[in-house]
């Protein structure tokens, strides 16, 4: 499977990775693994901000979480890795939310169904999925990812 | 150590093995590492609900921590893995807690306690316990872990 | 590179490893990996509490970071490995914070920036900074890492 072609075929235009917002790197690959930084959600170029339960509706979080998937797999097409991807291991989803807000795995599911859409089988991840009170820049949800890499 | 034998003699009885809440699997094997998804705390088959500090005191909080930690041996065992640990590397306890709650070390014992209980030396792992505002369905305390694995 | 020179050079004192506050270790090393336990920031001796955009503003937060960052080094030199440092592969940084507080990544480089002072490139990490609502012995911050370590 080349994924640049499948994510052409599904019609998935990645976005332009986005640079740290502070002094650490994107991606490490060690060890046979890539650990991805936990990245935040753009859609049309724009940070979405505010909480779940607050600003936003679960369908709202869940396109949210999508775009953080994106930006890891452009993250991952940048270290020249998205063709590279043995298996998407673990995912780690933090979702700005309401004390009382209790539906973070349907939020969550924006980035873990994107996995398994372009990588299939590959794509299915372990994966915590938590609430936060706070995230940064107010994003509303942040998502860290371990991925195994061939013959790294 | 046959971890079947020993769980006998410690008289635990693991639960069912949850099915994930949602789009994602329980556990991912690779590079010698497997990694359990986020736990949630089933007492004779019910989810503990509710926050430290509010609903639970931190005895109480100790026990959900040691269902979670039921919960990623019964994983463990359902993915033919549990006689295969070589070392409990890492757990990730979210304690669902008031603003001012400060025992999370103590509540995550719960979890960390079994493990050197199953496993012994194998069983002592490195760890981080925070305090989150919101679980995925109410649930007290989520726990994921690392596990090297044997021949993996 | 000599790290203990190194420090020495850069007129950095680690403080004594703390011990951990519960049953678990402060490193497991796995698969040329080092998992190192979520470490509390402690200045002059004595552990920083409270709340990032309540009781302290964010370059208290970063000396509280890097605080944190220095006890991952401690917990590394005292189990033998400062030396054997390949890569700092991850870092995780949770911040007791307001709801509000939005300034994750500004505090957590001072626990990003510590490790690219001592190790350089091999200090280029990938990282996750996220707020929550309440950490162990109300510690203003808590940092994890996972470390690539030689010939382990």
């Amino acid at each position: 499977m080349n994924i640049h072609a499948r994510l052409e075929e599904l019609g998935i235009d990645l976005p332009e990775a986005a640079a740290p917002v502070a002094s650490y790197v994107p991606v490490v690959v060690a060890g046979g693994f890539a650990h991805v930084s936990g990245q935040l959600p753009f859609i049309d170029g724009k940070l979405v901000t505010g909480k779940l339960g607050i600003h936003h509706d679960t369908d709202s979080g869940m396109k949210a979480a999508r775009a953080c998937g994106l930006m890891i797999l452009a993250q991952l097409k940048e270290a020249g890795l998205l063709d590279k991807v043995e298996r998407v291991v673990k995912l780690g989803v933090f979702v700005n939310c309401a004390l009382d807000f209790t539906k973070q795995p349907k939020v969550a599911n924006g980035a873990s169904d994107l996995m398994v859409e372009v990588f299939g089988d590959k794509g299915r991840h372990a994966r915590a999925a938590v609430g936060v009170p706070a995230l940064p820049l107010d994003a509303v949800v942040e998502v860290d990812a371990v991925i195994a890499i061939k013959d790294a």
